[in-house]
């Protein structure tokens, strides 16, 4: 008995002694990210230097080299580039919009949604049918919808408190309405913006067509132009709406991931996988959405370096191209983890927005799920309380297949969607202190994997 | 034993469903604010219509009969002044400085802190002594400080985590730094701007002289001339700085507390105080220090009203004046309310910015802490995790004399320091989910403490 209760007490010790060297150790995490940070600055020349990176686009192939060249810079054991084919959607000359009543025009602000066809060059002008569901349009019919513009103007719900929810509950009118519009016979599909706030930002966003459906023009419009259309179509049901817009997908192009690796020292063939995607919308910057993700992502492997710390297990910062219209560098990731027989244990991805650190979603088994919560007390300090399952991130979506367990960053969600596919989504828009915190929490929670691997 | 073991479950049973009603009504509550909200227009009103409202100014008076006249429109029970006399300090005309190298003036940004004598109306200029600290200053001593310009060059803690934590380890400079400059003969002193941002906007804030102590000017200069200055003083340690300020304080003027109650329906004697001070610094628009604090405390009143809720005991709404320059507003409220045996249970007070919620900080007795921490689970899912031991708030901190609770609401701190005492503390830099997240929470907390007492 008493050995086994020195046994006990013995275990217990080198316990809290590995806890106590843990918070040490996630102390100087956050320590070197919010005194030597280097996301800030980093974030500041990808999003002021190079700017809009829509996928194809010469933004796009900049971010790949830059980025190429600053985890070179920093020593890395290896950065490479893994070769991916994506679309090449391009908005071309800005386009217009008015809603015409009487003899009144009123400019409204538009955005075409990415993906769309260009209306013809005259434009389109139409009767407008607003509905606020799907269930609603197909209610109306043939009969009513064809040869008009269906409006979908269902707002994002505000009283949901993570703004991911009400967008979830709202985006299916940008990723689907034109089609489901186009079965009936519309013309075009203009959609409320993806936004709590309101005010005269359109918000693009992606859209796909069905199959067997004609494609027909949309667009997103601002939320006060959605207000302003749907109160003036209750004063007059039957005035016209025009828009004209003049974008095209050309050949799919070439592009890249880009990837930044320190090798493990004890079991290299375990990689954890901490990314974020490298390509945005053509009318943002980019910043939260998702340039601090990238910057955050190669911040995570310089603070281990500042450190001195080594890491047991293969330690990658991807940034995944063409995570807005077409996922094809996430899933080539995978597809290529796959072909190489990799064992990717873990994957993190920061794709929610450069805010304050609130949590982690972790989408695993649940005794994976249960190994990563017990080191909740250890990240509870640094305001991270919202651990448990949740969404991990679209672009390391596909490495669930093969038993990767997955952690999407959660940072506060309140300010995302007033930003979001828009040109106020820069640099300026980004507190270096949310940045970093972030980083840091990213940091912290890849040192635990690679400590005690899942 | 049957019999204890009944009513045991039946005691159980009815903190369930309390608790279920209670979480029943905390959810309509957060409904109400985000779906409802009017904080964020009357936020837009005071920061815009009515801008800067330093003590003494037409703009506090100003907002004096705004918010009175708001919480009248309310219906409120009723809606009182409660006069105090405010010191009246005013910058005069725009502050000048430089720094004086060789040949060469670079001009600095610097603004007077708030209650600083003015230099002689041609400036002073001298030879500048860098300290990080007042122990290092003493060090010094007189002959090395004599007709100088001290120089207070400590930066705040980027590593603190909170950032009222750093901005309480730097802030003696700004406070006492002309005091202790001037012990040493000192002809002026400089202070480095109490921000983590490095940014070209002087952070004012309030200094005090001591007694028998010559008063000399001293000014806030911006993070980045900070910088610049010691960069210059490396390499010409004989350089010059000249600074030129306005200011004057002229006799205290009249002004006041403004006071909306809504009364208790049992207790009425038993009051329960919401509050925000109405005063800002004179060069910003005051929308997070503390137009946010005030009009979630009237909104915090006007949901109870909305949702039909009929509180046991009596709620007031306090705009305080002269949080930032005197604390006059507070001390007041706390003598009346002792003269007039008022009976205070507990009292919130929101001064840390409209910024997304994160918990409350409790002052009061073991027993009356832990009472309140029984509410933690109920408060959790809205994201107030960090319920414990803390501070209240300047304009409460009178009340815990008579036994008082208090309680200082906690946003998330990371920007706080970015816009305080600044002209980018605008409106502009509010969220209006976050300002409503907030009003929420102070009326969820309103709404236990309205419940259950303390």
């Amino acid at each position: 008995m008493k050995k086994i209760t020195t046994l006990l007490l013995s275990l217990l010790a080198s316990s809290v002694l590995a806890q106590n060297s843990d918070s040490v150790a996630i102390r100087r995490i956050y320590n070197e990210a919010l005194a030597n940070g280097k996301s800030y600055e980093w974030l500041r020349h990808l999003t002021k230097q190079i700017g809009p990176r829509l996928s194809g686009s010469e933004g796009a192939q900049k971010a790949v080299d830059w980025t190429k060249q600053v985890m070179e810079q920093q020593g890395f054991d290896r950065v490479f580039l893994q070769e991916v084919m994506v679309p090449h959607w391009v908005r071309g000359a800005k386009e217009e919009a008015y809603i015409h009543s009487g003899s009144k025009k009123t400019t409204v602000p538009i955005a075409a949604l990415g993906g769309s066809v260009a209306t013809n060059p005259k434009g389109v002008e139409a009767q407008v049918i607003e509905v606020k569901s799907f269930p609603e349009l197909r209610a109306l019919g043939t009969e009513k919808v064809k040869g008009k513009i269906v409006f979908f103007n269902r707002p994002m719900d505000p009283t949901k408190l993570n703004t991911f929810d009400a967008y979830g509950g709202a985006v299916d009118q940008r990723a689907n309405g034109a089609t489901e519009a186009a079965k009936l016979g519309a013309v075009g599909a203009i959609v409320r913006s993806m936004s709590n706030r309101h005010d005269d930002q359109p918000h693009t966003g992606g859209t796909r067509y069905g199959t067997g459906v004609p494609l027909i023009p949309t667009a997103a419009i601002s939320t006060n132009g959605a207000d302003l259309l749907s109160k003036s179509l209750t004063e007059n049901p039957s005035l016209t709406f025009y828009f004209k817009q003049n974008c095209e997908t050309l050949p799919d192009a070439k592009s890249y991931n880009v990837v930044g690796e320190i090798k493990g020292s004890e079991k290299p063939d375990e990689i954890i996988v901490i990314g974020g995607h490298l390509d945005s919308w053509d009318l943002a910057e980019g910043a939260h959405d998702d340039g601090s993700g990238c910057v955050q992502s190669i911040e995570v492997l310089r603070i281990m370096k500042a450190l001195g710390i080594k890491p047991k297990r293969t330690l990658r910062a991807v940034m995944f191209m063409n995570e807005e219209n077409g996922l094809r560098g996430g899933i080539k990731y995978a597809d290529l983890a796959k072909q190489n027989n990799e064992k990717t244990i873990a994957a993190i991805e920061s794709d929610e927005g450069g805010f304050t650190p609130r949590g982690f979603g972790i989408v695993g088994k649940p005794e994976e799920r249960a190994k990563a919560m017990r080191w909740a007390p250890l990240l509870a300090p640094y305001g991270l309380t919202d651990i448990g399952p949740g969404s991990g991130g679209a672009d390391i979506g596909p490495l669930a297949q093969t038993g990767t367990v997955l952690f999407g960053f959660k940072p506060d969600s309140q300010r995302y969607f007033d930003y979001h596919h828009t040109p106020v989504d820069r640099f300026e828009a980004v507190s270096q202190r949310e940045l970093e915190l972030g980083a840091a929490s990213m940091a912290a929670l890849t040192y635990l994997l690679d400590q005690y691997g899942l």
